[in-house]
């Protein structure tokens, strides 16, 4: 007999769990198969443990600097074990919670390895065993991988996930690839004491958020001791002894360690076969519901982006339940707006965030922007923690006066988030979003007042900065 | 001869500088008087320095528990010099940056004592010299004192102001008032290493915030090893050789040195005889444009609320300018909200934020509320920085579906601040709120699963808590 659900999400990771969650809420009888461990890339090997290391670092950077506050440090050490123990129990903590919450939730769990055999068939090996179920609707959830950089098999090179595990602290370290992850692994290696150096094709780093972020940040990254080579392209690696010969922009690099963070590819093999369309990199092309050219299937996250956000994800599991809950009849209880924004975050120090569209962005679509900047160095918050490096920017559309972009470098960028992400989805007018009160002091008030300028009544400015200063 | 302005505003503080920013962009001719330091109680002996001195006990905070994040930290200890030397330096910054912007924004300052003399009079002394001037609408923003607690004058006893500056630290302290002033104290100078004791009149402390952030607060605060006396009364403080005796509840408790952060009063002295109406409480009666009694004064800030916050005082600033620019026949800028929600917070470890209606004031109006929490200990983002106290707290009205209230006690609470404050004011729908996208792994998160569960849909809960547990 063929087990019958309505719908089988293949993939347990923030998109999978997540649309697995939703679906039962809405009442619908759900199944999740995730080969590996629940969680995926963002708990097991990603955002979660590098947020968790990137706290260690930070923790020690205050140690190092805390002098400066009044608290003498005679001797201080790393102990990496130590570190790698914290990592590890953060995520184990996370991944248990999961399992109960999913438990707790209703949803069916099976770790197994799902295959899709039709539009509405999935066939399951699990321990051994062998199934195929039939499912309404099925959600494909499986992520992506990080891309490999071609390499002697005898040079020391890891990829971005393998990086958060090591088993000892390299000295000296060559980060490939400068987009968040890359640059956040060249912050710890670097904040940790090694010596890093940061290499990136295109002319900057971050190439995803506002320019002035960017450079803002690598101003700060370089001043902290990171040597960042932009334009410079990896031509190959190679090994000596137990170094990694790094070739790139015509140098040579030797190193302990290479850690490629150059990119993700969607985990789409095979797919095509069943009659679903594949975009040219690999990735599954999908509707506004998240729907594929099969009209049974659905897929979100990584897969559908190559390298997306975990919080991306689970926003297309919310609005791929939506379009099944319509698919199968039925009215979703929460309908997900059809845009909306997701932040992009480099959790290094100071922090980068990016909300909504870029000057640039903004520019190359025809919109007449204006544009605004709060320095840090103005905020009483910012000084009582002794961060003042960075700025707010926010961008506005000239002819509709909306908040269309919000950009901050700085201390705790990534809790302004929510905040920022309000003011550029919600649709307030300027003044409005302006006029909310702010607690005084806190980080908060930056973007308080980086409104109040783009609507030319700066209050603790004493007139626009023409640029962001770090 | 007697010199005309459009405005003159009595008292540099938030409130004052803001009032004497905003009439100056809207066109007037405006005059600042302030007979101390630019900057008033928040940035001289409030907010600020005790922002900067929690900082310093933050990082302590860090130092001592580095191990559990893999930085072993052999020998440390305070330098009580250092962190007072930290603390006067973001003063002495900030005070400079506040005087370089009035000057950049073409404020004129005068240093002197004012006194309203009638309705468009002002007397100044300043520096020996003696002057009246004439003035179409007077701003009073004189603020507010500490209230004096009657003691033995040999008993070591000091204000929540001169706390900030003492020149040796304490061993043995008793803090006098369970506000956010003394509870921040209690946690200062708990942190950095002294002894104790929190005394509070009413039953619980924080008595304007919520009761479930307040009584999480006690109870973590109890923890961390403060001693707290709820529904105790001071009945006097006698000096036995160099120690404070204070007769609380029947107990005798001897220590080195009493915090009184007992409340504030304001600063209304010789108004009354001009024909201002006062409160009971000694503050100044002001309509819905912070207009009193004398149709050409305002008042402002600490002086209108006896103890408010600086934010509070710097919104009242627009507000009162918006109405001198009405009443001088012009129409304002930007007409601000006639009603506003002003954040309340506690930084202490955790923190707190009260934002808007708790659920308590919202029964006393008669509101149906709905409340939903997500307490910290299910978010990535606390688990990663090893800080899973606490709670959010939403309260919605039943009826119109809307947020009403947002309080929070966890790591980093005051910095949402912006975001609950916005949920708040701008009136979007619980759900509208709840499908903004919030970065992952970020606290912003938090309130996103608070708004989730309260429609029903918890994400990373699997039912509502029925209470903040902590």
């Amino acid at each position: 007999m063929t087990e019958q659900w309505d719908v089988v999400v293949i993939g347990g990771g923030p998109a999978g769990y997540t649309a697995a969650i939703r679906a039962k809420q809405h009442g619908l009888n759900v199944l999740l198969v995730e080969r590996d461990e629940l969680g995926g890339t963002c708990l097991n090997r990603g955002c979660i443990p590098s947020k968790a290391l990137i706290h260690c670092a930070k923790v020690w950077h205050t140690v190092k600097n805390a002098n400066q506050f009044g608290v003498n440090v005679a001797e201080a050490n790393l102990d990496w074990d130590a570190i790698q123990k914290w990592v590890n129990r953060v995520v184990q903590t996370l991944r248990r919670g999961l399992q109960s919450l999913l438990q707790h939730q209703g949803v069916s769990v099976v770790k197994g390895e799902a295959r899709l055999l039709g539009p509405q068939k999935v066939h399951i090996s699990s321990d051994g065993s062998e199934q195929t179920l039939s499912a309404k609707a099925v959600v494909l959830a499986t992520g992506s991988s990080p891309l490999k950089i071609p390499h002697d098999p005898n040079a020391p090179v890891v990829s971005e996930e393998q990086a958060l595990f090591l088993p000892s602290f390299p000295q000296n370290v060559a980060v490939i690839g400068g987009g968040a992850s890359g640059v956040e692994m060249a912050w710890i290696f670097n904040t940790l004491g090694a010596k890093v150096t940061l290499i990136e094709m295109l002319p900057r780093i971050l190439p995803a958020m506002d320019e002035e972020v960017a450079e803002g940040l690598q101003q700060a990254l370089k001043r902290q001791g990171i040597a960042i080579l932009t334009n410079t392209k990896v031509s190959h690696i190679s090994a000596r002894q137990n170094k990694a010969i790094v070739n790139a922009g015509g140098e040579e690099l030797e190193v302990d360690l290479v850690i490629c963070a150059a990119g993700r590819k969607a985990n789409s093999e095979g797919l095509s076969e069943h009659g679903i369309t594949l975009n040219a990199n690999g990735t599954v092309a999908v509707d506004e519901w998240q729907q594929t050219s099969v009209l049974s299937v659905f897929a979100i996250g990584d897969l559908v982006h190559g390298s997306g956000t975990a919080h991306g994800g689970m926003v297309e599991a919310e609005r791929a339940v939506c379009g099944i809950v319509r698919q199968l009849g039925g009215e979703p209880l929460i309908p997900v707006p059809s845009s909306y924004f997701v932040p992009i975050c480099a959790y290094t120090e100071p922090q980068a965030l990016s909300v909504g569209l870029t000057e640039q962005e903004a520019k190359e679509r025809g919109i007449d922007t204006e544009v605004a900047r709060f320095p840090w160095r103005a905020s009483g918050a910012a000084m009582t923690i002794g961060m003042t490096e960075g700025f707010v920017k926010v961008v506005a559309d000239a002819k509709t006066k909306r908040v269309i972009g919000i950009h901050i470098l700085g201390a705790d960028a990534t809790n302004l988030n929510g905040e920022a992400s309000l003011i550029v989805a919600s649709g307030v007018s300027i003044e409005q979003a302006a006029n909310v009160v702010r607690q005084h002091p806190s980080l908060s008030e930056g973007i308080k007042e980086a409104l109040w300028s783009l609507v030319g009544l700066p209050l603790h400015t004493a007139k626009r900065p023409n640029r962001g200063r770090v």
